[in-house]
């Protein structure tokens, strides 16, 4: 430790640095970073923005930036991208943001992406179901795994999921996000031998709406699935992360 | 009226037969038996035993036979069906008593069934929608419905269903019955261009379970449909058998 | 198949009217097209705008246009039906577009529409249940039925409904929208004898309010009806079609 | 309070009449009687069995005849009403009681009940209501109202409650208990100038079913109604009464 | 009739008058007004403004003046207000307006306010309560009602509904007001003699935030209690209203 | 830990005190008991009964004893009881055991059951709720604190709460269980100045019933109180103790 | 009473004052407050702005101002806020303002904060627990306990709140306010031995959001908490605060 | 085809056999057995008793037997289990019965069971989690795991599960079972870098019981979970049988 508290008076390495390597977690006005979290959970932890003032979330962007060269910010709204853009312009102009839908991926230029050996599939049953899958979607692509994205396919028309049945038994893990009465994941969980993480949408109106009904189908669904909650792409998407992960070590 | 009565007095009509010819209804202990329902309303009322006492329900269908002709009872328990063995034998000898599950129907030697130019298709997802299905049933046929019953096709093995579908495609109108997370009737719903009520059925467990998941399900489908509540085999027999006699009738 | 690409290539058919002929749907940026629904399910899919973008309304309507020379926009806002018209209008400039509430009904200039020998009676019980009202009346035009629409017979003033009793015994089938407690399509299905399909509308407040005291009335009825989901217009619009088009066709 | 404690003192009264006569209530083993409430409410307490050993029904039961010649108990079953028989055939071998369903009525000798210049009017919609409507008319007897009892008249035939507008009419104040989807208070209340109590009956099966629907469905009613709890067919007496005590007294 | 629709005719009287007095109700493009429900129900029709058009009420609003002359709207917002100013201004430029909160009472230059002898007491338990209790007011008012209003008596200062015991032993009815848990209304009918009608009211938040849990409260009163449902503050005042009516009428 | 293990070796310690003494808990086939609770929370673990086997509750209040000389058993039904008595009294013969409603304390000869310098109130609304409160009493006795228990004083009879004020305004800290509304906590929380838990009671019918109504009341109360789940008599027991304890504590 | 009434009649003492000291409370055009609560209840009432307009906020506080000399509003919006300052800058200017969040707390000059012997921790979960963790505070500082505050450590990397677990365990008393699945108070309630009340946060999404979970959670918790309703920050700071000042008072 | 009916015709494989051989399912009283589930799903279906009738159960285990070698039955109570025993003991005299707690495995004498590289970590929070653990235990070594089972490690003391943190990393994915308000599997998913499932289970009671509370709780957990239903202890293990499956079958 008295090497590192020296590296930190020496400025070789900020206090959140130090505290990272120390603590495994940061800690700032916005709150507490859990810098240590991909090495004990397998998963980075993500910013979850909505409920936080821009300030801090950009506040913990730069944090974890600064301390894991990376920082994946979910649920972000147009005020929040702005704080963020701004404030890692300002303190890491190097670093790189990409935004998929309402979520940000900013990096450092050193940082490398893993690779797993491992296809996870993100099926949507419908237009709507989009935002979702895109959750899940970059959640995925930052842990490594190869994504196969088929949208699109809900069971009002049978033959639009039947078509890709080939597709959708090729991927080692399966996402399936739908809303309304959320029959497609069970559809699919029948047709093929891997696991598949049913994600219920909130769409719909009047009774079980909001992705009520879909939740409490796919809990009861008479198929083998496992569900996450209502809109939780994220959830979803480190779920199948964390299979894939176990997966492609298995095979070294 | 005068004519009416003056048989009454004659003995050549009972009390409950005048009145039931004078006010559509007939008044007694357990309650008021609605002898014009099949005349306005197109189904003869059901007696619905669960809550009431077996001496009422087997009062109401003397009075239904009585008047009618004909009863039809509905859940009805062991005591309620022996009380109505005991007291049809006494009050009505000739009658015939035909029990399906918890449903009988009772009716005297010069009762016409009708007969109808219409099929109605019945179909299970598994084998404890059974009981459902076949309260559905007995009141289709208590209409002169064709029936063309379908068993165990639940979407965890798609092929049982699709396995299925010019049958499916025949029937003038379906019924279908699911419980758990209900998906079988908006999968058949997908595949045919005919009336579709879906019946959810209080299986399952947990979260959604005694058929709420099924009753949501049902009501956000992304097909149409048409839904009656829980366990309601009674109302979806009943409405199928009025689709069935408009579809006759227009055909004559 | 050879023929049919080959009249693509020669540019006499679009790709879109291809992979419709060919799959039966249609796959495009904002999702598929299931361009034999109607063949396959008696009813045309419609486009239900909310929880879409404007574009992707737009290009679904679009391709339905193109490849079934109508498109039926329900639950669109102004920002919907503006990028309607504007996309519409330039790529479709010959098709019509009829405006009902928030649906929107457009069709090339040789579509037909179809008839059907069957009506299909529409009753409200107050001045709010109009617009799930009108939802389900595009439909039953759409499809060819005649309509009799009747409003604001709610039962707090009973003589309201009891002066339309003929009326209401001449449809065919009938739909009947009703909020608050949703008592009405009771009544009405007490004095008929025909199918009624009940629609329970998102009005009233407190314990109940948002549609859901009228639907468990429903779906508690003592008479025979059949639900569709709160201010589900559309499915209730369809429902009744689909029996009239049953009703129509037996009668060939 | 001296002349009182020397009445005690000299064995001429209870020290449970005593603490009633001094602090309104009286303080046992099985809980405290309230036995001034009459005077202080307008109607005596009730004592409800559910949830009570027979031993504390008991007791509390004699109490109240000790100190207000009378007890109410709703809501007994049979081991209560046997502890009740044995405890005050042997304390109070004087005292009458009456049972009507699940309510006994227990008076001394020297009981006078109360009359009311009023009626009230108990109207059911099936079978099934006749215990809850059973219970509210005691607690209108014991309170002097007449009553004027109108049973099976529900909404499936609109032609039974028609029949007895005029009876309805006529009553003071009417209370109606209707399960299922409840539609019968609202029908009635659109048709008489007086006021209506509504008392859901925990009727029904499904969604909705245990008198929720018919709750919801009373507290949505476009009508004028008032409610109280599901069975709390007590309650409902109890304010019918009052209702009824009010005009009487008004008449004076 | 034949002299009816000859004043008609001479313009004597309007065709929407004319209707009233034939049907009971005028028919117009808005709904159906019922001009006949002071006479039947003895409490006449209000106009609930929440999800209907100012132009849709403004025009209800203009058939209630002409054929009853008095006109009273709910739940009426800015735009419904502005409406009915400037449709009764033009249309009826003697009437009078009078707004109470989201309330507003019109009647014509010869309207007679009746007059009862009884008085409803309306009580609130805190500040947030009072726009239900004016809407509660204006109906008893408008019958006629004597009123005696006692705001900000909640029982988290018991002292404060004490001090007032006598006030509220003197109303003949009574109206109490409460959200949060609803203790109030329980409270006071626990002092009174009277009937009192509970009006749980949509504050607080959280878990049974939004009056559910004071209605639930209210059901479940240890006391004797009639409810309305939250914040239906015009159904309380229309019940307590025909109460008055009762008493009055009794005293004759 | 080498004398421990030698102390065990030589018979003078068991395995599983010395588990006890080294993990803090002790691993049988029945579960761990949590040897360290009392220490490291204040409370000693109490052995929850329902859903555990006789067998299972046997023996997990056998290593309590056997490890921290008591144990306390709640919702222990007959058949509990009987393997308690049974297994105890074979295994640890010198035990006492003390049995309250469906509580069970045993302890062993030399327990010294501690004492605390602090009052609990303990209040019930009704009859009904003596059982939790007992479950309540059981615990707070337990952990050394002097109990006032003051039953029956629910707000129906306002004198009955307000002629123990003064007993109420002496407790140190206050436990109120109440069922059906739920009023009673919120009222004597408005009149004294110390802790108030409220303890809703799985009492009342219909809606709200079981307990929820009163839930959702004392959360929504407008005065200052905690609460614990429906009927969790222990719950509130043991936090009044924590309560009591901090008191006696802070005044050492 | 005489003396005190000279002094009104004299102008040293304001009309409101007199109604304070002779009532306890002060009665305005905005409700009457409550100025005897702190000596009765031990914590001064506090003023909700939520559902009050900003007029009716600032007359209250002024009344609390002039009657009790300190003023704490909590749920204020910047329309609150902006009538407090401008109405107490005008008729109090000598009071200062705090604002904390969406509290505010004001005081006059001769204000003196009271001061108790004991710590209230307070922790949260996360940073969107942080507003409700400061409504508790502002109330616990606002008595006069001392506060150690402990921010963001939730449970999903444990060692932030092990790391702190000497910091809890010397708190008198701990509130933890915790949303989503609120697990934190159950994690900190089985590391120490004081009293913990749980707060559930409205944060979350999908099923069991908005707190419902986490209040669900908490009341089901198997460790020892009490619970306030959901984002109720006010209640936990008050119910502590009476903990904190038994404590206090015990160790006079 | 052909060959298979000659075998048949021969009397060398079953009906049964051949219709599983040709469908991939057979169908009998008790409906359709899915034979080719394990062969298209990676898991055989097993037969959920609950809801059927003894002799149903037993049927169908048959026919699992014939055609599959082994059936799965979950769910049986004793009389499913009587008529498993006596109906495979007359039929399949070779087959071996396995049963644990409510799940029965029966094979015959040539069934070889699959083996799987990788470990399946079942845990449960309580004692009364057990038979829910049982039941996903009994799927995963059928399925050919190797199970890691660690009982009784809940929250309330953390040492108890931090002493088994070593093992629970160890293992490749991870089953956490509890009831109450379900924090173990959050704070499990906190420690380890593997795919955890989390199963609420129905214990606790009052508000958020039968496993509601634990359901909510792990749907919204901060980590990442993803879950089945309440008691779905069969699904937990059969996804995490799946994903087994996906490890052991990428390391080949």
């Amino acid at each position: 430790m008295r090497d590192l508290l020296e590296t930190v008076a020496a400025g070789e390495l900020s206090p959140a640095e130090a505290e990272a390597e120390l603590a495994g977690y940061v800690t700032g006005d916005a709150g507490r970073f859990d810098a240590a979290r991909e090495q004990r959970r397998g998963i980075p932890e993500a910013i979850f923005a909505a409920g936080k003032t821009p300030a801090q979330v950009a506040e913990l962007a730069g944090t974890a930036v600064e301390t894991t060269d990376r920082a994946l910010v979910t649920r972000a709204d147009d005020d929040h991208v702005a704080a963020l853009e701004s404030h890692l312009g300002e303190e890491y102009p190097d670093a790189t943001l990409e935004r998929r839908g309402s979520s940000v991926l900013a990096y450092g230029p050193d940082y490398e992406r893993p690779t797993l050996e491992a296809t996870v599939g993100i099926v949507t049953a419908g237009t709507v179901d989009g935002p979702v899958a895109d959750e899940a979607q970059i959640v995925c692509e930052d842990a490594g795994a190869t994504i196969d994205r088929i949208d699109d396919v809900g069971v009002a028309a049978l033959d639009r999921v039947l078509d890709q049945a080939d597709r959708l038994r090729e991927a080692d893990v399966l996402i399936v996000a739908a809303g309304r009465e959320g029959a497609l994941p069970t559809v699919i969980a029948g047709l093929v031998d891997t696991p598949v993480i049913g994600v219920p949408v909130a769409s719909g109106y009047g009774h079980g709406g909001d992705g009520e009904a879909a939740l409490s189908g796919l809990l009861q669904s008479c198929t083998v699935l496992s569900v996450v909650n209502i809109d939780a792409g994220f959830v979803a998407g480190a779920q199948a992360a964390l299979i894939a992960r176990a997966i492609d070590h298995s095979g070294e």
